[in-house]
């Protein structure tokens, strides 16, 4: 019999990150930027119909640093329509000013344990609601991949049962602290993406990431086990904010020389 | 005498992952595109034909994430044939807007247990049908390289034969588990490529992928010996189908002023 | 009850590292040339308004070596505000010559023992200089990034509390020797960007640097438990003297034929 | 005394791997692609020269794979030599088509053991042409660097040398038993390149890459003590040839837009 | 009290390693080509004076291999004066040619055990020219970066002073035994650069470089303790040389069609 746990599976995700190029964007011409910011604005209206029809979540971010300048997040119910997203971009003007510089794939996952008897994963409202869920109503939001590690005596894969569900209680006890002031998104990639696991957190206090991963860091199970990728810190946006910072982007005073 | 398994080997095999170009292929002109895309469309024939000759097996993938685009993956007799495959689409027009971001070069490869007293391995149907597999029927591609790890006290390849076959036997047996959802290419790439082998997974549910990655890491073998590298994910595709999608991207509008 | 220590936070901290785009340079006309400069005295006068109002630090550094050309460095009360200092660049003309090369975003930190009973932190004015600093009136700058290990038995996390506080003290007292010298500005980066912690010095003599970094080095706290980043080294400029730097940078002959 | 080994030093090495610029070679003019044929086919006859007068080996690469298109490998007396090969190149057209995208230099090296009593090194035919060697007359060709590891209980380094010596004279027994399958070139490359060792294999039938790494990987030395670079495989071609294949790239179609 | 060794520091020393971007060059214009060589011979002049009136020292080198074309190795009192050097290139018209693709910043160092009771560091004319050494004059160059491993038992920095001194001493008298052979230029870069020391050496055969690296490997400090960087070899020229290199560089046939 296996050792590995059941998980629960929803909709899956797909962190799209975009830098502006921004160069090119500025020695585009004036009937090009009308072009592509219309185009761009039909894009986001696109994907934000799921939000209304309920059949995925999408928002959009403002990215801080240099890793990235937009994220583009998708909850879509197949991989197919995670493809599509990133062609339906590509067949708009605006791809040619927007670097695919990042991205991640993954499910959303729960516990199996949830799944309890009587209860019909397919129907009840509160795990449909986390399995498929809507962007959380805060502005701020943290994404990191993690794996669990297997170094020498720090081997995740190889405690048993009884001592995983052990030191994953108190890291979810921990999670409970924050419950109303972080909202937590944990989805699978194994099979999918590099690492093992992406954790997406929303606040209306970035404070709060900072508090939450570093409590984290001192329990067990992230001390002993955690493996860490790179983090991104982002805020909420819509298109039309979005175009406005795009215009304000000045367009290159051409003269007689060509640029390079 | 040598510790080393005995394997059989069939096909090699090239994972040639591309990602489309976006601003030059916008830039392009249309003449320029019809007879990229025309070209596009020959290449991908030629391709298609050792399926029909089953001279090798060739299947296209539109690929989820920033990773890439495209996989071309290729099944041949020989090396030679995979450099004249990269050849003939850098003979083509399309090459200019589909960088090889990535490859893998490796070849099927059995356990040599398999060639069983009595057992013709060139000429046994069994055998050749898996030395030399067709593109398997389904439309989901999970791609990863992997390593047995060599550190410390986790050695692989330091451990005695029955141990690594006690092992391999339990890995194997989730494998199986898993048969009706999943077709598995195991190749080797020792001396071909930078890890040691690469495991190409086939699924009518992309969702098979994680359920059995996420199995075989708590399994003893993996958990302690497996090194993974990054993950691809894939749907298959055909001609027609990406050349509507490449032309639905929109030219680039031209004006007075050059760009760039 | 949680092991992790408690801390005092103070404003962002965003180190945006640039490096200037010399062909591109070269190749811009007179006129663009005195469009972006304008643009960029312009953008650094008002980075530098926060320094008067108090609503924050900015300093420009010329950075040595391939790594940088220059750091853009930022204290701000919020991240949202960093996100609009990068945007706001990218809205000048100069942006298409100056590459985000590198970022890092974290937070002022202090040891949360500082906050003794009868201490207001909102209200003291020697934790508030400390939470919200003013930028150090010392010409040279480090800046590096560093985590704590977590490597068998090498693992910061999984020490007890009375430990770290003892390991910390040893490391704090080097600290204190080197007070007149360096002025030093510790930020948390947990959930924010890739490592643990940012860490900035300020010297007028930067072989100071190396001493402090060097004696550290040899501390327990470090010798075992500290991992570090790159590093970068810069002096302390202004937008005059930068516009002179950039003003003495020729601009490309052009003749009849095309460059590229 | 030194625990070092010593070594026979032969001929420098230089493993040269360059990649087209496709994009930019279906930009060139007809005329362009005539002068830098014309050129890069001259190139290779200058390096093909030492040949002949037997003052060095040159060999030229088809390569699979993304790694790299072409690889040109040199054995010259001096260091100065190897830069002025890549200084040649880069004074012919065809450089602005072949980004250099690896390289690796190292020295022949043979186990000083082979100098025995009553041998000059200096003139000796056999101890000759292994130190300088010609280039094997088999097509296939397989290159990776590699280390010896020196971590924890594992550290090569510190071994005694009855130890290295009985590990290694294992090792070299598998290499005799592929001695009529494959010619194997080892050379040093401490204080040279980013590894310790460069190893260059050649086959007529590469499967057997595979196979002598593969049992090398179970035999001690390697299992515990080896740490290996990427792999490059490769068919040789010559001058001719490559500019056929060169030739069969279509020429981008020029209208009255501009491309980019 | 600090566990930490005393070191003489004494000239600043920046690796500034370039490479040549040929497609830009080969279409650069034949006006544009003596701006640049003319601007190019000037700057090595300039950096060459500080040689005659001993403030520093510099040496241009011609580098083998992929990674770099040229290493500008300048030696000065102060890091402003190293962000001079950059700058100074950067204000010459070769600098469009001429990529940063690595640089390392350091300072010379010496054993503190050099400041013999009696001695004046400041005017000891043995340690004056070792703190602020003339370029040697010796053809061929090795640079590397290091550090000490700080890993497990392995850890450099917790072993106590004598042991050190022992280790370093074995250490040091394998550099003797080189000393007609090898000159070697160690220098310090904690605070300022990725690793923690740069080795320069100099010699008239580069094979001495494999010899004194591989020998230094067995010794028990760099077998257990050393970590290294990425090599570099060169060899010493001139301006007039390199001029004559890049005359000897095609110019790009310029016809109706634009290239790229």
């Amino acid at each position: 019999m296996s050792n590995a746990p059941v998980t629960l599976d929803g909709w899956y995700v797909l962190h799209d990150f975009r830098s502006i190029d921004i160069a090119r964007w500025q020695a585009a011409s004036a009937a090009e930027r009308v072009n592509a910011l219309t185009g761009f604005h039909s894009l986001i209206q696109e994907y934000e119909r799921v939000n209304e029809s309920q059949t995925g979540s999408f928002g959009m971010f403002r990215v801080a640093g240099h890793k990235a300048d937009i994220l583009l997040l998708h909850f879509r119910p197949t991989i197919e329509e995670m493809i599509e997203t990133k062609e339906h971009l590509q067949q708009t003007a605006i791809a040619s000013y927007l670097e695919p510089v990042h991205s991640y794939l993954s499910v959303v996952e729960l516990g199996g344990y949830l799944a309890k008897p009587g209860v019909d994963v397919e129907t009840d409202p509160y795990l449909q609601s986390r399995l498929k869920p809507a962007m959380p109503d805060m502005p701020y939001l943290c994404f990191y991949p993690m794996s669990k590690k297997r170094e020498g005596q720090d081997n995740w894969y190889t405690l048993d049962n009884e001592e995983r569900v052990r030191l994953m209680r108190s890291h979810g006890q921990i999670g409970r602290e924050y419950a109303n002031k972080i909202k937590q998104i944990i989805s699978g990639s194994m099979g999918f993406d590099d690492w093992e696991w992406g954790v997406t957190l929303f606040a209306h206090d970035p404070l709060e990431f900072k508090k939450i991963v570093q409590e984290m860091r001192f329990d067990e199970v992230s001390a002993k086990y955690a493996e860490f990728g790179p983090f991104w810190v982002g805020k909420r946006t819509d298109a039309p904010t979005m175009v406005q910072v795009w215009r304000n982007m000045p367009q290159r005073m051409m003269g007689r020389k060509n640029f390079e």
